[in-house]
């Protein structure tokens, strides 16, 4: 294992953590909030140290060394320490005493989860509550990805930067969009800031205070779900709401397509299968849910309102609310918790399995029964016209293993506190999968503060793992990661 | 398809069953139910008539042209057809007036299920009860490999033979005790009927009427799990209740081991490791649950019986119930929910996911992390010491991805009927796997009477892909199956 290489990256990354504090710290002093600018300052210079001393200890490192392993390594572990800094200004100042509970909220945040363990949200301060919604922001893409489009680095770590990008990367396969890795990274983030600054402006324009619209627009983006309002969403105008509709269902999009698109190459966008299904899926369970909650609203317009922002925001897993879906009829409930599973498109800032993995994953199931009537046909899994790589397929067929792996123990620790079943297996899903709010307890109304503490960890391992798409985290408690062999 | 060689196999299984039926009819006569009498008669009279039919329209039929495709169609037909005639008795004679109810309860008796629709099941007359009763020892081994194991066949057909098998055989491969298929089948039953006598010696012994000791038996033997009383085995001694999770746990152990014991290689079936693995998830989440539950009952003695008991019933997929486990606490009803998808041994009586197929998968799981870490590298899958073929690894994958699907498709449309969440989720795992009872609306105490006609023809259709493990019945629904490429 090449840790000198590990903690050599790993001390940029606080570094960029460290800066991305400064806003927040600019508005706790701009508020006055004494105790929020003492933990960001002091968080800040705890970054720096240790990234200063990170990056004296591991000077002269050849870069070699550097393979698939040391990419997964590197991206569980830059994830584990980017969540504890973060969380030391909850914990710093106070606005989250127990440590536990800030790690948790900020793995939430950076995971784009957005499950809060705060019983009432309003009660924090504006620093705090830019710092919380920005850590989606920063999540949704990747802080490793960030550093790649950043730093620049010669052309021989083209192998280094791939693994980089596919541990950190959603989808069961990663698109490169140009042949160098390091422009695809910087494409990725300039459509990310573009859409990001659009979701700002649509959300000005419709009368959004400026620190709401950006706090806001965070957690769309990185598709995560933190509200800086008690009620979330639901307090805004339809017409934000409508807004934050569409830009959830937009990042829940493969960023590819934006990239297709701005080459003209629109046609591509409308054939690919992931998206098509995508769209598919949500037009159909939002008019499924339409027609069975039509009884609880006034107008076929809130109706469709409600259910198109209620099946974006969960298969998006981004955790936004603007109703009690707790309420609902058993079948409505059912289609959400489903779609909790989807999850968005590969390559997007949502979680969940993904539609392109579902697609292969049914695909490979088809090819199967194909293959147990006629044993000696060979036939190949297709995507988008072209032959899926058999490594896909086969790493698909096992990542859903190690995922019904994490549900089922995770379920099983959780249940040791004692709450009902929905809760306690929502409460799995809806943090392993990156949504946010599950059903019962810990449904759009209610949150996860009355979890044990090793409930409250196991869900953090879930949400890095959920997020990283398990490879990374699992790999890091695997031995054979450590073995010398 | 080979239409003609289907239906002249599907003859000879009408005839099994009507023979099947005489004892039930034997015993309404001699307890006067003359509906049922009557009922029984009409309904071997039907079954005889249609097989004779069948066998005149399918004379000179060339035994070519048999292969995978056609056993697997030949298996869920047979499946179905079996069902229908066996539930016309309950239909005929107005004790389950409606058929989709009769057909609901049979197919439940012949996978092994157990999940009742019937309010009161003391009603019922004896005749009925032996009948619903016996067709879990039937659908237990399976009547194909009866109908193997009793019909001389000639050594050309050693293939036809093994496609069926393979068909109705629970587990990821099936093991041929003896090269020749035939034999196999015989042993099977022998080893089958030896057991189940000893199981009815053993409930004699305790002072179990004979009735009695039958019909529990036969739903011991073939896991199934429907009673005869009201509290099902609640109220029988604590020896009749010991002896029956004894041979629940025997009767989930893959009938090869005792194959092997009969040889002597009793080294052979201790280091087996499916077994082992049994065994040893048998004794920890009995341990498990008997902690988490020791407030509720008297003795130690107590709870480890009705721990023990609970595991044995729900691991082998059983469903006898001693105890209402909906009350237990969160922990306790996870365990029991957990186990209720692992399963018993492949080979045996038993439902669910089987111990083998989680090996399976989770060693596929870990030789993926393995391969992501190193990819250059290339390991094989082990399993008793042996390489285990790669098709049965990715059947095993495949498996999982249909199994999944069906839980998804089946939970939604249950939710339509507006049952709780936990009542939904687990009827279609209780189907599914066939074991029997769930929680809520559907738990130890509860029935399945209150579903929609829908919802009970979606889990018919999930306890024959339970019992057939997928592929036979989804076959018949899919297109390549009937296409002439």
């Amino acid at each position: 294992m090449n840790y000198k290489m590990i903690g050599r990256l790993i001390a940029p990354i606080l570094c960029i953590e460290a800066v991305f504090m400064l806003p927040a710290l600019g508005i706790a002093h701009l508020d006055g909030s004494n105790a929020a600018v003492r933990a960001f300052a002091m968080t800040i210079a705890a970054s720096v140290l240790v990234a200063g001393l990170l990056w004296i200890g591991t000077s002269n490192v050849p870069r070699r060394g550097f393979y698939a392993r040391e990419g997964f390594v590197l991206t569980g572990a830059a994830w584990i320490v980017m969540s504890v800094f973060g969380a030391l200004p909850f914990w710093i100042s106070g606005e989250i005493p127990h440590f536990v509970d800030a790690l948790f909220e900020t793995v939430s945040g950076f995971t784009t989860t957005g499950s809060s363990i705060l019983l009432n949200v309003e009660e924090m301060c504006r620093g705090m509550l830019y710092w919380r919604s920005f850590t989606h922001w920063v999540g949704g893409m990747g802080v490793l990805v960030f550093l790649l489009a950043i730093v620049p680095m010669s052309g021989k770590n083209e192998g280094f930067t791939l693994h980089i990008l596919r541990a950190e990367s959603p989808g069961p396969s990663v698109g490169k969009l140009v042949p160098r890795m390091r422009q695809t990274a910087k494409i990725l983030y300039l459509l990310y800031i573009m859409l990001t600054v659009l979701d700002v402006l649509f959300l000005l324009l419709g009368g959004m205070p400026l620190f709401d619209a950006l706090c806001t627009a965070y957690g769309t983006a990185g598709t995560g779900g933190f509200g800086i309002k008690a009620d979330s969403i639901a307090g805004y105008s339809p017409y934000l709401q409508n807004v934050t509709t569409i830009f959830m269902l937009l990042f829940g999009v493969n960023f590819s397509c934006y990239y297709l698109l701005l080459l003209k190459r629109v046609k591509d966008v409308f054939n690919d299968e992931e998206l098509r299904t995508y769209v598919g899926v949500v037009v159909v369970s939002a008019l499924l849910i339409a027609f069975s909650i039509r009884g609880l609203y006034h107008s076929l317009g809130e109706v469709l309102r409600v259910s198109f922002f209620q099946v974006a925001t969960v298969i998006t897993t981004t955790g936004f609310a603007t109703a009690d879906f707790n309420q609902w009829p058993a079948f409505a409930k059912t289609i959400l918790v489903l779609l909790m599973f989807c999850g968005a498109c590969a390559g997007s800032t949502g979680g969940g399995i993904k539609v392109a993995r579902i697609l292969l994953l049914l695909r490979s199931f088809r090819r199967n029964l194909h293959q147990n009537l006629r044993p000696r046909e060979i036939s190949n899994i297709r995507m988008n016209g072209a032959k899926v790589d058999e490594k896909v397929v086969s790493n698909v067929d096992a990542y859903l293993i190690g995922y019904m792996g994490i549900i089922v123990v995770s379920f099983l620790i959780l249940s040791l506190d004692g709450f009902s079943f929905e809760t306690n297996l929502t409460a799995v899903i809806a943090t392993f999968n990156n949504i946010g709010p599950g059903l019962d307890m810990v449904g759009p109304v209610g949150n996860y503060s009355a979890f044990s503490d090793l409930s409250k960890l196991v869900m953090i391992f879930d949400m890095l793992a959920g997020r990283l798409e398990i490879y990374p985290i699992v790999l890091l408690f695997s031995r054979s990661t450590w073995s010398r062999k």
